[in-house]
């Protein structure tokens, strides 16, 4: 991209089911959206549970198999703990005024950014169209997701 | 990349050792094939198991530090856990044609993907060439990758 | 990016916390230098860890959610594992001549790479400027990030 001064569109792909895999991505493309950078996201694996109504509001922390946490993993995996980490960043996250994750995506389709669903996700868990939020444009494979990116920047997060 | 209508090659490095960390960058070297985008892969750190033959055969999901898979961190360090839930996953994946590692390896390379080791991993996991399978086309510094893959798309999964 | 035959510069974005989560961006961006290449990297999320004084020598390896590690779950989470399993890959690095992270940092920034911390995950951990190592150039947000990318590859890692 020699003689480029700006960057004209990105395309995000969310694969993580976790609060800390599923943020940085929404920031990206809503950073993306106040620049006036095209933003789309392909939600993929576990990163599906982001944009389906039965699991968007109910995405934790990981708290074991992260040590930057800080919490040994004896404590990380105690019942609870997750939730309770959830909860510390949730509250961090609404002083800095970034959304809950339906908030979000809905803040980001408001914006212009467009989400799509990975097929081959939505297949291995059997899941259909009606199951996501209605940000979501639609159901694509690989090889739309690569036209659809055409141009821009494919961060995968 | 502006006046760009098309990718024209996407260079994809595989970096963590767990099913579903391997999954998503064989899954979009696979659908750069399909759609005739030139596709190399890199292998480096825990990814270099995918392409090591005592230990591409027995990738398994991370079961903890995973709150998607919906398995109490509690229950997911229980022996023998991540095996079930790698069975479980790798049936799914059977159901929908996705091969398992060693045989999407191959049907990549059949369909013209590069596939490359990390020269500072292979040396810090003291591994050899031979140590790979066949498909293995060469054992790359990460100067080496950014040449091959100038002109394209870098995705780091 | 066709007729691209060099790649002229990345931006590395560092997110995670773990030793595995930070060498590789670190790798990456010094490769790059080697090869004349623009680097920049922009620490986010847990990622922030690398660069701030009182942690930067004190990262650690997962020892749990990381099968490839070949730690069973269950002896992962003993208190002492993640420190034990850190200090074997560090011994591997350094015989390697892959310096600890803050040597690394100063290496870069010596190489000419540029560091940068994410605005919003500073603010979510309520660091400060003074909290960074001296390498590091500024605080900035996602806008400006793309800004500074434009041109580039943009690499998650």
């Amino acid at each position: 991209m020699p003689n480029d001064d700006k960057i004209k569109k990105v395309s995000i792909i969310i694969s993580k089911g976790s609060l800390e895999g599923v943020y940085p991505g929404l920031i990206l493309a809503n950073g993306a959206r106040m620049k006036g950078i095209e933003a789309n996201i392909f939600f993929t694996f576990f990163g599906l549970d982001a944009i389906t109504k039965k699991k968007m509001n109910k995405i934790k922390v990981a708290t074991v198999g992260n040590p930057a946490m800080g919490i040994p993993s004896l404590i990380g995996i105690m019942p609870g703990m997750s939730a309770l980490a959830s909860g510390m960043m949730k509250k961090q996250m609404e002083q800095l005024d970034i959304p809950p994750i339906p908030e979000f995506i809905e803040m980001i389709y408001d914006a212009g950014g467009k989400l799509y669903a990975c097929l081959a996700s939505v297949e291995m868990f059997k899941l259909k169209k009606e199951d996501f939020c209605d940000q979501v444009e639609d159901v694509l494979t690989v090889g739309d997701f690569y036209e659809l990116s055409a141009g821009g920047q494919i961060i995968f997060t």
